[in-house]
C-alpha cells in the first residue's frame, strides 16, 4: 500500500489509506481512543476502537512516527471542523498501526497553540522546538519570502550567481570581521556578496544571489546575528537613480504581497495584519523624515547622520498613519557614514544616492547607486582609508566599461522576523548564531576549545 | 527614449530605438564604419554613415559600454546572418553613439569564438574573462542548473531550509575543517549542510538547501575546491532504500536533461553532445561494478573499498557502450569508508545503504540512508571515533520520533563542470578558491599576512 499525504485523505472517502505522520495528543477512553497525527501537509484525527488496535495505541506518545491503515469516514455536521484540512473526516485505524520511530518523553508541553517558551530554552531544543506547528510555519513563510524574491530577481532580468564566502581582504573594511586560517594565510568571511556582485553587472548587466553575510559584531541586539542570509540584486545600465527605487520598491512590496496573499492562515496564527501596500510606496531623504519625525515628536535631528530604531519607528508610524503605507522609502544619507563604493549625489556630494527601505519600524533592505568610474572609485577608497591594493580585483572590473549601476539587499532573516511581528530575529533564523551560540550556548560547550584572549 | 534589448530589435524594423551594451569588435573604412556591440541578450551590428556619428565613433574600444540611437533597418538577404539573433536586421547608428563607460585597451585579444588563455591568466583576470561570451555561458548553464535543482526539489515535495556554515564541531570529524576565530571560541566552517537537513527532515519531511561547503584540502586537484556549492536534498518517511535511489535519479537526470535541452547552443559552443538519459538509469553495488572493471581491464579491484578516478571513468564507459547512459548509479560502498551517518545495509552490515552518480565518468552525486535510530546513531557515532557531546543538537532531533530518511547532494561547480566537458573545475566557479588563490594568487599577495608556521 502506498503513503499518501493527510490532505489528500477527505477524497479517499469510504476507502482505505495509508498515512504517515507525527503524533499530535493522544485520548485514550477504554474502549475508545483518539489521537491526532500530522504530516507536513497537516493534521488528522484518527479513531480507534478495534481491541488490537487500542493494544497498538498504548505505545504512542507525542511525536511518536507512525504509519496507519484505516477507513476514511465522512464526520457528522456538527462533529466538521473547519479549522484543520481535514475537518470533514476521520480516519478510523481498521487495519494497522505501527510505530515506525518512538519519540522520548518532551522535556516541555508541545500541544498547545503556542509555544511558551523563553528564547534560550527554544532555542536550546531547537530540533524539537523546530516541530511545533507555530514555530514550523515561519520556516514555512522564510521558503516562500526566499522564492518570491528569486521571482521578482528573474521578472527584473537578473541572472542567479553563486560567490565566495572566503575573502583576502575585508569587503568593507572595519574590524567586524571573522579571521580563518586559510592554510597559511589569513583570510576573513565575507560581510557581504557586495563586491562580487558589482563585478557580475560587468557580465550579466542584472544579477542576484542569495548569499550568507558574516559579522562580528561584539553585541547582542535583537535583530542582528553574526551569520545572516542576504539576498542581493546588482543592476546596470540604470539611467537615473530613480530606476533603482523602482526596482527595489517592486521587489519589496511584491515578494511580501505575495508571500502574505498565499500565506493568510499563517498571518492570523501569528495576529498579524496583511501589510498596507500603496501604488506609491512613499520617499523621503535622511533630511525630510528627520524633519517630519521633529515636527511630530519635537526631537532635534538636525545633526544626525542617520535614522535611529525610534525614528525608524516614528516614520513609519507617519507612513501608515498619512500615507496608508507600511513602507517608506528613505533615500540620501550622508556619504560619509556610506561605505565608499556608495555615489554621493553630484548636486549635493555631502549626502549620497543611497536607500534604506522601512517596513513596519525596521529598515528591512538597504543599498545604494555605486561608483561606476574607475579613477572616482580609487579616490573614494582611499578617502575611507581603504586600501586599494586589497581589492585588486574588484577594481579590475571598472576598468573596462562598468556602466551606471546599483543594488541593494534584504536581509532574509529580517525580513521574516517583520512579516511575522517577531520579537527577536533568532526566532526567525532556523540556527541562529550569536556571540553567544553555536547551536548550544559557548558558555556551556565542554568541546569548544576556549582561548586565552 | 526608453532603452530596448538587443534581442528586441528586430521586432522594430524601421523605427528608431535605443540600445546600450559593450562594443565587441569595430571596423572603420574612411566613410563608413562597423561595430558589434552586445548586451545580454544577444549581437548586434552597427553601422555608422555620417560625419557626426563617425567622429563619435573614433573613441570607441573593444568593451566600451555605449548607448546608441538609429534606425533598425532589414538586411539584404544575403547579408543575413543566421548565427546571431538580430541576424536579420542592422542599426544604423543616426542619432547618437555616447560612450557610457570607457574602457581601457585590453591586456590580451578577447575577440575570438576561443579565449585562448592559460587557466592561471583565466584566473588572474577574472572580472575581464568572465566577460567573453564563451566564459560566461557556463555560468548560464550553472544558473540554469540551480534553477532547474530547486524546481525538482519542489516537484519531490521539498521544502528549502536555510542552514549555517559556521559550526562549533566538524561536521564529519577529519582534519580538513577550516578554523574561525569566534568571539573567544573557536569555530569550523562546515563541510556540508548534512546535519541540519537530517534534523529539518524531523520538522518539513523533507527538505533543500543550496548551501556552501569547505574543505581545507591541502592539495590541488582539477576537481575539487575549497569553497563549493552544494545542492542538497534529504527525504524522510521512505519505505525503502530504492526509494532514494528513484528520487536521486529523478532529480539528476531531470535537471541536466531539462538544461541541456534549453541551451543546446551553449553545448554546441562548447561541442558537447546532449546526455544519453535512458528510461531506467543503471544500478550497480560498488563489487558488481569492481568486478565489470576486471572483466573489462583485468584490473584486480577486489581489495578495492572505492572506485577511484579510472575506475570511475571505465565504469561510465561500460554504461555508455552497452546501457546507452550517460548515468550510472554505485551503491553499497563499505560502511567502514563512509561517514557515521551512513545506515549498515542490514543484509551484510559491512556494507551500507549508500550511493554515487556518476556521470560521464565522475561522481557528481553522493549521498546514503541515513542511521535513524538514536541509540543506533550514538553507537555509529562512537565507533567511527566520533564524540556524541560533539553533535549534542544533531543527536536531539534522533530522540523525537525520526522517520527512515536519506538524502544526497551534488556539486553545482562539478556538475556545470561535466554538463560542458570543462577541463577543470576552476573554470565552472565565478571566483574559485583553492590552496593556491582567493581571486589573486596568495603568494604574490603583498595585503595577506602570511603566518609563520
Amino acid at each position: 500500500m502506498k503513503r499518501i499525504l493527510i490532505a489528500q485523505t477527505p477524497e479517499h472517502i469510504g476507502e482505505t489509506v495509508e498515512v504517515e505522520g507525527w503524533i499530535q495528543t493522544v485520548r485514550k477512553h477504554g474502549k475508545i481512543a483518539f489521537f491526532d497525527m500530522y504530516d507536513k501537509t497537516g493534521l488528522l484525527q484518527v479513531v480507534v476502537v478495534t481491541p488490537e488496535r487500542l493494544q497498538e495505541c498504548q505505545a504512542l506518545e507525542q511525536r511518536t512516527a507512525v504509519k496507519v491503515v484505516g477507513l476514511v469516514k465522512k464526520r457528522g455536521e456538527k462533529y466538521v471542523n473547519p479549522n484543520i484540512v481535514t475537518g470533514t473526516i476521520e480516519l478510523e485505524a481498521t487495519e494497522k498501526i505501527e510505530i515506525i520511530a518512538s519519540s522520548q518523553i518532551l522535556p516541555f508541553d508541545m500541544g498547545g497553540k503556542d509555544l511558551n517558551l523563553e528564547l534560550p530554552t527554544l532555542l536550546d531544543y531547537r530540533p524539537l522546538t523546530l516541530k511545533h506547528e507555530k514555530v514550523r510555519d515561519i520556516f514555512v513563510i522564510q521558503a516562500a519570502l526566499a522564492k518570491e524574491f528569486r521571482k521578482a530577481a528573474e521578472e527584473l532580468g537578473c541572472t542567479e550567481i553563486f560567490v565566495p564566502t572566503i575573502a583576502a581582504g575585508a569587503t568593507e573594511g572595519g574590524a567586524e570581521v571573522f579571521k580563518i586560517e586559510y592554510f597559511n594565510h589569513e583570510a576573513f568571511l565575507t560581510q557581504s556578496p557586495q563586491l562580487y556582485k558589482q563585478v557580475m553587472v560587468g557580465v550579466f548587466e542584472r544579477v542576484y544571489t542569495i548569499a550568507k553575510a558574516y559579522r562580528s559584531e561584539p553585541s547582542v541586539t535583537t535583530r542582528h546575528l553574526t551569520e545572516a542570509t542576504q539576498m542581493d540584486i546588482e543592476i546596470g545600465f540604470i539611467e537615473k537613480f530613480e530606476d533603482l527605487l523602482d526596482a527595489l520598491e517592486y521587489v519589496g512590496t511584491s515578494m511580501i504581497k505575495r508571500v502574505t496573499d498565499a500565506h493568510e492562515h499563517i498571518l492570523k496564527e501569528f495576529t498579524v495584519e496583511k501589510p498596507l501596500i500603496p501604488t506609491k510606496i512613499p520617499r523621503l531623504t535622511l533630511r525630510e523624515a528627520q524633519e517630519i519625525i521633529t515636527k511630530r515628536t519635537g526631537k532635534d535631528l538636525s545633526n544626525e547622520p542617520d535614522l535611529n530604531p525610534e525614528d525608524e519607528k516614528e516614520i513609519c508610524f507617519w507612513a501608515k498613519e498619512t500615507q496608508n503605507s507600511d513602507f517608506v522609502t528613505i533615500t540620501h544619507f550622508p556619504t560619509k557614514k556610506r561605505a565608499f563604493y556608495t555615489m554621493p549625489d553630484p548636486q549635493n556630494p555631502e549626502y549620497s544616492l543611497s536607500y534604506d527601505l522601512l517596513f513596519r519600524g525596521i529598515e528591512i533592505l538597504s543599498g545604494s547607486q555605486r561608483v561606476h568610474n574607475y579613477e572616482q572609485l580609487v579616490d573614494a577608497m582611499k578617502k575611507k582609508n581603504v586600501n586599494p591594493e586589497s581589492f585588486a580585483m574588484y577594481l579590475m572590473a571598472f576598468k573596462y566599461g562598468m556602466p551606471p549601476e546599483g543594488g541593494f539587499s534584504f536581509g532574509l532573516e529580517r525580513l521574516t522576523m517583520k512579516v511575522l511581528e517577531l520579537a527577536n530575529i533568532r526566532e526567525a533564523s532556523l540556527f541562529p548564531r550569536d556571540m553567544e551560540r553555536i547551536d548550544e550556548r559557548l558558555s556551556t560547550l565542554s568541546h569548544a576549545d576556549k582561548k586565552n584572549s
